[in-house]
Parts: structure tokens; sequence; C-alpha cells
């Protein structure tokens, strides 16, 4: 293990984290954008932030002076990836428990602890979009803005950021960017991984840029919440600077360019660095782009012929008699919105009908395609399972038949195959340990099953917003401290989609080869 | 598909279970064992199952006449087992359904619904113990040993008992065998199946023996209960005499007994087999009962620790001030009737501590071994399973290690292991799906989630009580009837090891070849 080559690039991406807090703090000493909620505490908090991340990351740095990159075996790339988005997470929760240590909020405030402000930073970074903030509008603006930016700097991921932007790429790239993105299948990725990760990263900047324009453009959203949200749309995240999240514009055109940027968000970014190639074809010829399509309008159809005629409450709080476009309107952006796990709601889907909200709750798992932001088990391994199954209850009654899976125009090995099973048991096990611990550490009489399970397979899958007390209106505020410290733990998990993190609970992972 | 030759031994089945409602109907002509409880209806009740088993048993057997059980294919063999249960549930249904039909009952009774008897036929047959009665005590005699001899037909199977005394055996027969109890290995199973399947059967009968005069000896049970629970104990069954099931009789030597027969049940029988045959070295180089002895001390452990000093309230209401002892006896006694699926209780183990009651779930969940008449996910799969996740951990940061997987004298190649994930991933989307249907089936406000849960949990594991509304104080008899037939399926699901059932849900396993 080079120990000290991951404290190098450990403090590398510190220093990024903290020089990234300039946008915010800009916001405090120039109101650029005539946001009137200017904070003074707000502004010492991120000045503290900025200079405990940098002291910190510069000595990692220079700790690890001369010990580059190349050197990385898969064993400290995985390393660093874990401590990447656990001590990312540290930092980025200084501002917020800072600005309530100084001052910043009258009265108790959820960020008066550090556990509850960590949870805040991990969710931000891991875009699952959960808060423990009941009263979002009265943070600073230079807050909201910070807590939007962790959700796109971790969209793409620190690492892939940052290997994007650094000259010193190779081998060790290659194994950082496999580290933090595995997903069953790599097409498209580049033998050059610079070149890729360079342009993935401008990619996801001008999807940003186009949401942006779209949202202002609509003149629902000022200036400032739309980048704000479109920070939040392009990485699947969904923290918003609304309580009501959404459903606080009540817009149908804000609605739908949402929908467009969740939908884009959730499909594997190599889709568009291929048709950067003028590679057409791959928009009818992938079949996890096919099956994301079809299960969202599945979902959809079901959900909105549910809602036909009942009353939609909004996350406003209004009380629409549903027409037919409204239950489509109202289905679909939550359809959109839980399954590619960014968790944005219009309407307050606790109330919708049981059968609606099991559906909801199967989309929460399946998730997004690999190679997005978007989390969950991912549409491709859901597909190479559900094919997996009904492969084996036709070899029960006809053990002969062999018929190979293909999957564009590679077949699915039994390496595939035990990979995807592997993954999607390990993640229901997760499922099943989190709720059981959550149980167990959590006394509040809120907690009850289905709230643990929710708020479990909504970390794990870095959606957001859960059933019950985790519900669209409700948030993660109640919690006790060592709770909150589980669900963060089980976003990390979900990011890093499992191994990056369970692998270092492995004691062999620690010894010498 | 041969018809024709599945209908004719789906007759003779049917004759067979008809045949064993002699034992019950005995009982009603002659008081031979000195119960009281005689009753008319219940009489008539048997006359009529009987009359209408043998009936279209024997048109069925007398249209397939001359097509032997050679002929059949491996989708024959599945398509019998499935229709075995699904029919003979039916047929050992009528006598509960007819004695309330012609008046039997006072009052209303849960049986006046098909539903609910088919429910109570099913749980025998799968030797899954649920029931619907709230006043088990109040049933005749006869129907109580009807119940308990459906656990112990459908203990070693149906199937296996009809190829154990049938004499044309052969390649047909072999097929039936595994397609009933297919497990992820056969050890110890010969290559002439007729004579293996004849030696399980004695077996079985000589412990169930054994069983009876054990539980009789300890003067706390009557004989005729004692014959009963030893049908319900070797069976793993869990059906009993009592509303307080073994709680009822308060005896510490009777609740040892039952330990020692339960644990005895949830064994491999192929143990006992190599056993007979003076193969001793099996006791200590069997990976699956070393693990499942590791898994009973060590939650009997966790959960005695956490009882000791609590009350514990006993099924028949009264409370223990637990002493090491008494936790210990309560823990492992529901440590042991729960794994094995058997779910006799003694103690109330829903007002136990949430910690306990997340082990005691887990249990459920694992089960006994593989060729027991135990459920769940059985041992050795949970086994392999834990081998697999831990080796894919390891190799995502070392991906060139290879680490053969053994198993006894084999190694575990990819076919087994894709086999025991996809089994282990159904059986987690049985849980969902089951879970997902009752919530949407079940409009009683009785149904919160945990409870649907538990009883999709307890039912397709072939446990019989969960938590909440269906934990061991309480029963099934509050669900409406198209629950009641949900929970029919999923235990039918459980005991034919999912495939034998799900398979005919499959469009292709209708097609010609």
């Amino acid at each position: 293990m080079n120990f000290l080559a991951v404290v190098r690039q450990l403090g590398l991406v510190l220093m990024i984290l903290s020089a990234s807090m300039v946008f915010p703090l800009a916001l405090e000493v120039f109101p650029i954008l005539g946001e009137a909620t200017q904070s003074r505490p707000a502004l010492y908090a991120l000045c503290i932030a900025m200079a405990v991340g940098i002291t910190i990351g510069a000595v990692g740095y220079t700790f690890g002076r001369g010990l580059s990159i190349e050197t990385f075996t898969r064993r400290d790339a995985m390393l660093l990836t874990a401590l990447t988005w656990v001590f990312g997470a540290g930092l980025a929760a200084i501002p917020y428990r800072a600005w309530t240590a100084i001052g910043g909020a009258a009265g108790a405030h959820p960020f008066d602890s550090f556990e509850a402000s960590y949870f805040e930073a991990m969710s931000g970074l891991t875009t699952t979009g959960a808060t423990v903030l009941g009263d979002i509008q009265a943070l600073p603006a230079s807050l909201l803005l910070w807590r939007s930016i962790t959700h796109w700097l971790g969209g793409l991921g620190i690492v892939v950021l940052f290997v994007a932007v650094l000259p010193n790429i190779g081998s060790g790239g290659r194994k950082l960017f496999f580290a933090e993105a595995p997903g069953p299948q790599q097409q498209g990725v580049r033998p050059r991984i610079g070149e890729t990760a360079r342009m993935l990263w401008l990619l996801y900047l001008g999807l940003t840029i186009a949401a942006m324009l779209a949202f202002w453009s609509t003149g629902a959203m000022g200036l400032f919440d739309s980048i704000c949200h479109a920070f939040s749309v392009m990485s699947t995240g969904g923290l918003s600077t609304r309580d009501a999240s959404i459903g606080h514009y009540n817009s149908l055109a804000l609605d739908l360019w949402t929908m467009l940027f969740m939908l884009l968000a959730g499909v594997n970014f190599a889709i568009f660095y291929l048709l950067l190639q003028r590679r057409w074809s791959i928009l009818w010829t992938d079949t996890e782009l096919r099956f994301y399509l079809i299960l969202k309008l599945a979902a959809t159809t079901v959900i909105s012929l549910e809602l036909y005629g009942t009353a939609i409450v909004t996350t406003a709080g209004h009380v629409v008699q549903a027409t037919f476009g409204d239950s489509l309107r109202y289905a679909a952006f939550q359809v959109i919105a839980l399954q590619t796990g960014t968790g944005f709601c219009t309407a307050d889907f606790e109330l919708w009908p049981i059968a609606s909200k099991t559906f909801l709750f199967s989309m929460f798992l399946i998730g997004g395609c690999a190679g997005s932001t978007a989390g969950g088990i991912k549409v491709i391994r859901v597909w190479i399972a559900i094919k997996i199954l009904g492969e084996a209850i036709e070899r029960a009654y006809r053990p002969a038949v062999v018929r190979p899976l293909r999957l564009g125009n590679t077949i699915v090995d039994d390496d595939m195959k035990l990979g995807t099973l592997i993954y999607t048991v390990l993640f229901f096990l997760l499922l099943g340990v989190g709720t059981g611990v959550l149980v167990i550490t959590e006394s509040s009489p809120q907690c009850d099953l289905l709230t643990a399970a929710s708020a479990t397979v909504s970390t794990l899958c870095n959606v957001g917003p859960g059933f019950h007390a985790v519900g669209p209106t409700q948030n993660y505020g109640w919690f006790s401290d060592p709770s909150l410290i589980v669900l963060s733990v089980l976003m990390a998990l979900g990011r890093l989609e499992i191994y990056a993190l369970l692998a270092l609970a492995w004691p062999r992972f620690w010894m010498r080869d």
C-alpha cells in the first residue's frame, strides 16, 4: 500500500474541494445575483472551512511529495476513493457546522450537530439529496449554493473530475476511474482515459449550462435558483433551494424541462460521448437505454392511470383534482425523479394509492443507467438479472438448453453474470442490514419499519426522499446522531457501488501481498 | 408433455392422500386414544373428502391407464409436482370446509371459507404450520390429527413417499425426486433412487416414532398430543393441538426433547443415511452441518444474553423473570424452532428486544440444511453465498486472485455459484413481490408493513409465525380470502424451492419443443 501517495492525492482533492468554496464565498462578498440573504456568519464559516481544507490538504500533499499516482495499485485506488468521500464529506460539512457555531442561525438548528452537518454534506457529495433541514429557505444563499455545488462535484465523481483536470494521467488514473464508476460494462471508454474523462467533464458542464438556461427561460425560477437546480439536476442530486422542491414553482414548463434533464442525467454518459462522434445508431441499438425508457413508460402509465381522478396534493400544498394531463404530469415527474435518484418532488406521493407507491419503491431500487450519475442497482444489471432468472427457470425443466445472453455485440459470460448477481445480492443484503441497524440505533417512535426500510433504500440508492417519516414533505432531521452516521455510510456505499467502501472493512485488504 | 401420464400419477397421489384419511376417521369411529371430542360432522366431513378424493383420483388414474412414469420428461415431473401440491392441498382442505358446512362448528368459524381451509391444508402439506384458527382446542381430535398427518405426508414430500412405496421406479422416479427436493448438492443419493427413497422414508418413520415415545415419556403430553406433535416436529411443520403451542405444557423435559428433534429434522437426511452406513466421519467433515450448528450457537448466545434478566412471557401467558437458564432455554427453543421452520413457540418473542427479533428474522431466512424438511434459503446456499461475496470483495481490489471454493471434496464451479445466487435473488424478489402484493390485496388495518413482510417471509420460508399481527400468539385468520391464496402460493413456492411452481407461469414451459 502506497500510503503516502494516497495521502498526497487526498490532499490534492481536499484543496480542490476547498478552492470550490470560492463560489459561495463570492456570493457573500459581492451580492452578485442580487440575493438579499447575505450572512456574515456564513462568510466566516466558509473562510474557516477553506482554511482548514487547504491547510490539511497542503500538508498531505507535501507529505507525499514526489510520489506519483503512477505507482498506484488497485488497492491504493480503492483506498483513495473511499477516503476521498469520507474526508471530502467531512470538509464539506464544515461550512454548515461552523455557520451555526458562530451564531448564524437564530435558535436551535439541525446543523448544531456535526453528524447532521456531515449527513447533509455526504448527501450532497453522493448526490442523494436527503436533507436534515425543515426550513430550507432560511439558509443563507451562499450555503444553499454550496449544497448544490457539492452535488455537482460529487456527480461525475470528485475523482473523475480530478483525473480530467490533472495532467499526470496514466494507468493509475485508469484504476481510479474504475474504482469509482465500475458498472458491469465499460463501453465507449477509450484507452486514453484522460481524454475520455475530460470529454465527460465537458459534456457534464455543457448539459448543466443548458439546464440552467432552460430553467431560467421559463420565468418561474430566478437566476440563482436556476443555477442551484441545474447543479442538482445534472448530478441527479435533488437538494433544492425550496422546502417544496420543484413543486414550489408550480410551473408546467419547469416541470417538463426538469423531467428532460433528469432523464438525460440518468443515461449512460458514454452514449452522449458516442453521439458526439456521430454514432447515432447507439440510440436504437443500446439495450440498456431501451430498457430504461420502457421502464419509465410502463411505470408512468400504471401510476397515472391509478392517479386519474384522485386529488393530488402538491408539495406546495395545492390540491389538484387530477385530469388525465395532471395525473400524467405528476406521475411522470415522480417516476423520473425517483428512478434516476434525483429525488425532486412536485407531489406528495406519500398520499398516493398503495399500488403506485409500490411501483415507485421498485423504481428506487432499479435506478438509472450504469455510467450515469444516477443511483440504484442500475438498469443494465436489472436487465441482465432478469435474463439470468428467466434462463434459470427454463433450465429447471430443460437442463440442456443453452441460450447465449447477448448484450449488444458481446456475449454475457459467466463472470459477468456472477458479478451482476453478486452485486444484486450485496445490495439486498445491505438493505436488510441497514434496516436492521437503523431499527436498533433509532429509538425515536417515528422510526417505524417502513420509515427505516425506505430511509435505507433511499440513501443506499442515493434517491433522497422515502416514505412515512422520511416522505416527500418530511426530512431526516429527527434521526439520532448515530442513525445519521449509519445513513451517511449507506449513501457512500451506494455512490461507490459498494465495493470501494466495503473492501476497507475486509481484514485481508490491509494485509501485505 | 405427457398430460395423461401426469394425470394418472396425480390420480394415484390423490387416492393415497384420501386413503390416509382413514387414520383420523378411525379416531371418530373408535375412541381409540380415549379422546372425548368425537364429532359426527367431522366423521361425515372425512367421509366426504375420502369419497371425493378417491373418485377423482380413480378417474384420473384410469384415464392415463398404461402410461407409465418411465416416459416422464423433466417438464412432466415438474408439472406433476406442482399439481400434486396444488390439488393435494385442495383435497386436504375438504375435511375442514365440509366440517363447518354440515354444522360442525357452533357459530361462525374460520373454516367457513374455502380459502381459509385451503390455507390451513397448504400450511399443513408444506410443513409451514401457520394456522387460521384462533381456538385450536375446539377442533375435533380427528381434524387435529388430520392437520398433523398433512404435515407428516408433506414432510418428506408426497412424491418422494410415493416414489418410495411404488415398485415402478426408474429414471422417471429420479426426475420426480429431484423436481421436488433439488438443493444445490445431492450428496449421498444413490443411483438406485427407489432404494434411497425407501431408506429415507424408513428413517423418517423411525425418527417420528422415537419423537413420539420421547414426548410421551415426559408425562407432560398425552399419547394423542405426542403422536400429533411427533408428526409436526419431524416434518418441521409446527401445527400444534394447543393454542399456546409447546408453551402450553410448560415442561423443561418436553422443551428439550422438542429442541433435539427439531434440530435433527433440520439436518440433511443424507447425513443420517451415511451414518447408517457407519460413515461417522461425515459428522465432523460436513461443511453445512458445522455451519448449521455454529449459526444456532451464535444466535442462541446473542439472544439469551439479551433476554437475561428481562421478563419473558410464555405463550401460555406466564411471566418468567429470566435467570440465565431460562433465557438460554427460551432463546434456544425459538432459534431452533424458527430456523428449522418448525415454528413451534414457547415464548412470545414478539415482546423480545428489537435486536433479538432482528436475529430471529434472519434465522427465518437462512432456514435449515438442504435435503431436510426445513424451509428457508438453506444453510448450504447461505454458506456458498457468503464465500462468493467475500471472494468478490477481495477480487475488487486484487482482480487476479483465484481461490477455488471447496465444499467437502468437490470444488464449487461457476454453475453451482450461479445457481446459488440465482436462487437467493429469486428468494429476495419473491419476498419483495409477496409483500407488495399482500399490501395491495389486504385492506385490513392490521396489515402493516411488518405484518405483511413477516407473513411473506414466514410463509415463503415455511416457518409459520411471524411478527405483529401474525406474531406467536396471533393467527392468520383475519386475512382476506385473496390474501390467504397469495400466502398459500408463497408456501407452495417455498416448499418446492420456487422453480417447480414458477416454471408453470413461464409461457415457454407450455410450448412444444
